[in-house]
């Protein structure tokens, strides 16, 4: 059995565990998406897995779905943090989007020397990585933190975490590996437009953790860029393969 | 030298050269960038390589640029095709900047089972592209083609070109080259929205040319799928390494 609406619920799921659904949701289901009684929707909280629900109740204002079946297991993203530099709104918001289906475990947007914003609106960015996990299949939401600057979170980086330095001003690097890496956790780091500074990119290249690669000879915008850096960082250290 | 703005025109490039503006390209530069005489401004037609030039003469209705050396060479993207299935316009537009971006040399909107898309605006995506090679500081301009059914195009598929198939039911298959490929002519091919039909599945992955590959465990969204497979090639075939 499988169902095609995908909802992301803040609730524990199990067998014949009741849902109760917000008026938002109901709306969606029932106004937007037409179930009614009967109907099927698959929900994950981001803790159990996804679950085949029942709609048992469908009223304007709630409802309740009822779990019949674990649909999947769930499914943990490598331990890899994505740290991007904000932008203007619709792009950060895609680059959000893209963090989470390419299955970034947590999303950080950091202050740079060349960052515009000042602030960001972290409910609306976690509610774009919700919908993208709805979306794509996932079980994982991943967390949005709080904008922080950048020297700061360098500050306190953990110990042992790897760090995948995307220098726009590099040609032709590749991410290579002494091989004791691939037990390690990673983050990946791109620019915001403009780049990195003089001294920011003098710094980062310092650091012992961090591998310095090129995303190619061509000027990637920030939402590229963040597909393009977590292809290579999958590819090479992930889940995909 | 360097000039900030970038501004593909459809005339010949070098020392020298006196290059007529349109009526809008006069109101983007003098209008809304605020060039006056002896403002200047990068160049490429996709022919020439970039051009540093200066305006000589700014109108509302136009104006002249002078060419005052080249900045750059062209630089020719590999011989790489981009086909994908159009989905909703936003996306599609996004499809097409993006491969432009990552140097696809040819952008082939191809039409599948599952395709909803009867047509497409070619005029439209082909200043998609236009704008993303401004952007991204190259100096070739992909051609993007008009709609074709997939099966004619690989009815009249070219002899030696390899085919990158980017299956999203496949799990766990990176591109594994035999190693005469890498001198030959490449296509990417990423699925549309519902991805492809059991028997385009099947055709696509017995053709003797394709290479069946996966784009992870969670299912991408079009615009996504479509940088993940360009940087794939680009880092195992292209221009990024």
């Amino acid at each position: 059995m499988s169902a095609k609406i995908r909802l992301y619920v803040e609730h524990p799921l199990g067998q014949g565990q009741s849902v109760p659904l917000t008026r938002e949701q109901a709306h969606y289901l029932f106004g937007v998406m037409r179930l009614s009684v009967g109907g099927q929707v698959a929900l994950f909280n981001g803790q159990d897995g996804e679950w085949l629900a029942e709609v048992i109740e469908a009223g304007k204002r709630g409802g309740v779905l009822s779990c019949v079946e674990q649909s999947k297991p769930l499914q943990l993203p490598p331990d890899l943090w994505f740290l991007f530099g904000p932008i203007k709104k619709a792009r950060t918001d895609f680059i959000v989007e893209k963090a989470a289906e390419m299955g970034a475990a947590r999303i950080m947007p950091v202050q740079t020397e060349f960052t515009n914003s000042e602030r960001i609106r972290q409910d609306r960015l976690q509610a774009h990585a919700v919908e993208a996990t709805e979306q794509c299949g996932g079980t994982f939401v991943p967390e949005v933190a709080d904008l922080q600057r950048l020297d700061r979170v360098l500050e306190s980086w953990p110990e042992g975490r790897q760090l995948m330095f995307c220098d726009e001003a590099e040609v032709g690097s590749a991410l290579r590996l002494a091989g004791n890496e691939t037990d390690q956790p990673w983050a990946i780091l791109i620019g915001p437009e403009g780049g990195f500074s003089e001294r920011e990119r003098a710094r980062l290249a310092a650091l012992p953790y961090s591998h310095v690669v090129s995303l190619g000879p061509r000027i990637l915008r920030a939402d590229t860029a963040a597909v393009a850096a977590l292809t290579m960082w999958q590819q090479a250290l992930g889940d995909w393969v």
